[in-house]
């Protein structure tokens, strides 16, 4: 049995193994530095993770695995025009360091590039796992822009939050999951459930995310915190903290999101104080962990052999006490 | 046997009927008003029509040559933003007519789309579809590339010229008669010569466009004369008219190109009369000949009964008088 870190490692690998200096560069050079980001690799290593549940032919799984980095990697080099980001991962973002036309054509490449690595797989489950990875590809699309309606939305319910980090986030997790199981051998229904135990871990993840932007240790979290706060936007804590705000407390977010607020480092610190005294974190934390005894009471129903759950419970467990 | 005005029809009704008010609007919007554009649909016709040559089962090919004409449609609409293009078919563009977020975010979702319409094709079929698919998309995007790096090049060699046309337009003529050839039932090694027939088509149909653009009668053709001229854009016609210019003709186009010209009928005027002088628009024609007579002699050996070759036959021959 592989571990996280096999798998991390055969992703890295991988994707060294793959990369070639095509012509033009103007178009394939913004795909290679997006794909040697040094990120987590978390999507591909489910895929991973997914196909080790039921066969030991991880192999199979690599290239579709590669196939979904290309394809999340894809969403933010366009997401990060749509968000008019500088920095990812302290690198200037490809429409900052080329421009916006590389970032939207290079984009588009690597888009079909995902397609071309996802449809390696074997002939006999390549309509599934199409299936999977298109319908998923659509949502995490409506889910951005979901997101991007919220910018100018004046309030937005905890379901229709909910709903946006679903499709932005946690169904890429939860069909990358289920493209490993499908290729891993796992029957409709089984790999259906695994889908579902992706979609529990997806929304841990995004609102642990929302969390460790406001009370994140900055050193670890690896991106300043606050940010979300300083950019207004409509995260999980801010819209509970309304819900639940006194009218005193009401009026001091008003202000803090209304502009009146010009100092960040106090707009940070009155948000994240408000935020402590109605409990917003802790009812975050409570959250998360809900999501996840979800996710590990799914991974127990699964019919496989208890060792070939045993990474995807280390894993989920790690997400309790995720500090980045 | 169909023939192509039946074909438009069908793809014309299943565009429209394939039409759904999904949610959020502002993702799916800009997607109907581009698919209704009221195109000429080549791409899906020659779907069908490459599908036609080997087969009757043409509804086998329908759902596919949809997809065609989506990602066609998602090359334009991303296109249009890199271009600062204003109008399409005399309507404002995706990205003036909302913004160039809507208009990335739609453009990727239609990409999505199409590639689901594509994947809707029979299992035994698919993997080759989604190979000559995928290629091709690929390839489209390095053909909009090259045509970008021109922009900013002093010179293009016809060579150069003629690859870029090759990627950017010809290889998804090619490619979408492939794919139903494929779809018909044509062995590897015919589709493949059909994929040959369907590129000297688009090389014909592009060079056709360069002529229109400087050539053409505006009210057929359906836009303003000299707009390439006007947009200093590197065609065959000035690339060719470089080639053979003498000095004095060169230093008027070098006087038109580089700004100093700037009444935009007198540019036009003068362009046109270096391009007659040197017999560039005969040349052209001639050219547009060449790659017409080898579709037609490709399409001569194919072993499949002459009347499935009528409405391909005949679509060729009325690309040597095109007028729009």
């Amino acid at each position: 049995m592989k571990n996280i870190d096999d798998f991390q490692l055969i992703v890295d690998e991988e994707i060294k193994r793959q990369h070639r200096n095509l012509e033009p560069k103007e178009l394939y050079e913004p795909i290679w530095y997006t794909l040697s980001n040094g990120g987590k690799r978390l999507r591909p290593v489910l895929v991973l993770m997914g196909c080790q549940l039921f066969s030991d032919r991880i192999e199979e799984a690599v290239l579709p695995a590669i196939g979904i980095e290309m394809f999340h990697n894809f969403t933010l080099l366009h997401d990060d025009i749509m968000d008019k980001a500088f920095l990812r991962r302290n690198r200037p973002t490809v429409h900052i360091k080329w421009d916006v036309n590389r970032a939207i054509l290079s984009g588009d490449a690597l888009a079909i590039q995902s397609n071309i690595f996802i449809s390696s797989c074997s002939r006999e489950v390549l309509p599934e796992v199409l299936n999977v990875f298109l319908t998923t590809a659509l949502q995490v699309c409506e889910g951005q822009q979901y997101d991007l309606n919220f910018e100018i939305k004046s309030m937005v319910s905890v379901d229709e939050y909910m709903n946006m980090i679903r499709l932005k986030t946690a169904v890429l997790l939860a069909g990358s999951l289920q493209i490993g199981a499908i290729i891993g051998g796992a029957g409709k229904d089984w790999a259906q459930r695994v889908y579902d135990l992706g979609c529990e871990l997806g929304m841990a993840f995004q609102l642990q995310d929302d969390l460790l932007d406001t009370f994140g240790d900055e050193d670890v979290f690896g991106k300043s915190i606050g940010g979300d706060i300083l950019s207004d936007k409509k995260t999980f804590l801010l819209i509970k903290a309304y819900e639940q705000a006194s009218p005193e407390q009401a009026k001091v977010l008003d202000d803090c999101y209304s502009g009146k607020c010009t100092d960040p480092d106090q707009k940070v610190k009155e948000v994240r104080k408000i935020f402590m005294d109605l409990g917003i974190d802790q009812m975050t934390r409570k959250k998360v962990r809900e999501y996840l005894y979800s996710a590990l009471a799914i991974l127990e129903e699964l019919p496989v052999e208890k060792e070939r759950k045993t990474e995807l419970e280390n894993f989920t467990r790690s997400l309790m006490d995720r500090v980045r």
